[in-house]
């Protein structure tokens, strides 16, 4: 990598319980230091599941992030180490009381690489199983169903706009569609 | 919104020159009691720029938050209250040396609401002008030039994985093709 930033230094600037901070000095291509603020996270994993009657699944929360309500296909955050595919298979049936017959891999994506470690891996979800919601306490969440299509003119008009949801309905259109 | 979060106390954690970190304590839906750590950022702003020839800019630069090299179209941070579109005409400028005639919204994502305030908005910029590029001192990036029908199959191959940059490829794509 010609471009790699060589880490001299790192310090630690908060712990938290979903992501730590660090402080690093760098050096650059160029031999000149530089400093670079990184938040530091293990990862997450969504899952877009689709019925037979090309209906997907959709949850409303609160997030504290953005400070609005955000439809988003249901997901979680890895535990350190964690199979993507398993967390995500967890979290759609607790969220939603549905388990996945079929599960293909949509790729994976960098919501922030310049200044986040995050990693969110997606999947699709088919051939559904309906079973039992458990919701964790604290959790408040609302599960809707909506059309593949019509999410698809969700995301086009700016309805849908968190970064793996906006990928999971652009990118299993793609794959049902051709 | 029948799920918002009243936040209650607010604590300033750090303050960084490209993010801050606060902690605070929010009041829940059924009036319990949690704690969230957000990750506060004045938004970004890229741009899918495309020729006449069906040609998109991509910048080739190292990420420190991923700690690797990665594919993204020419993008920025925006200062306080900046205008988005302006933000990424400069961008664009500076990485690429293109103006763009005919800029087109391709609308907006939220990375990773859950924990972090950044929006990031994306634009398609058409009738492109050639003019100068203008790298600021310890930026290294490669400016390369692909088909966007290649960025569209490394997107789905997973050679392009940076979220806003996935989102414009595929939304770039639609538009134009209908």
């Amino acid at each position: 990598m010609k471009f790699e930033e060589k880490t001299i230094s790192s310090e630690e600037i908060f712990k938290g319980k979903i992501f730590t901070v660090k402080k690093d000095t760098v050096k650059l291509p160029d031999n000149s230091e530089a400093s670079r603020e990184v938040v530091t996270h293990h990862g997450g994993a969504g899952i877009i599941a689709v019925d037979d009657d090309r209906n997907i699944l959709l949850v409303r929360q609160y997030r504290k992030g953005v400070e609005r309500e955000v439809l988003e296909i249901p997901a979680g955050k890895l535990e350190k180490n964690e199979d993507p595919k398993k967390c995500c298979e967890r979290e759609l049936l607790e969220e939603t009381g549905y388990a996945a017959g079929t599960i293909t891999d949509l790729g994976k994506i960098y919501p922030t690489p310049a200044y986040c470690s995050e990693i969110i891996h997606i999947y699709m979800a088919t051939d559904l199983i309906k079973k039992e919601q458990k919701l964790d306490s604290g959790e408040f969440l609302e599960v809707i169903s909506v059309k593949l299509d019509k999410a698809y003119d969700m995301v086009l008009s700016n309805r849908i706009c968190d970064a793996k949801t906006v990928v999971a309905v652009l990118k299993a259109k793609q794959l049902i569609d051709g």
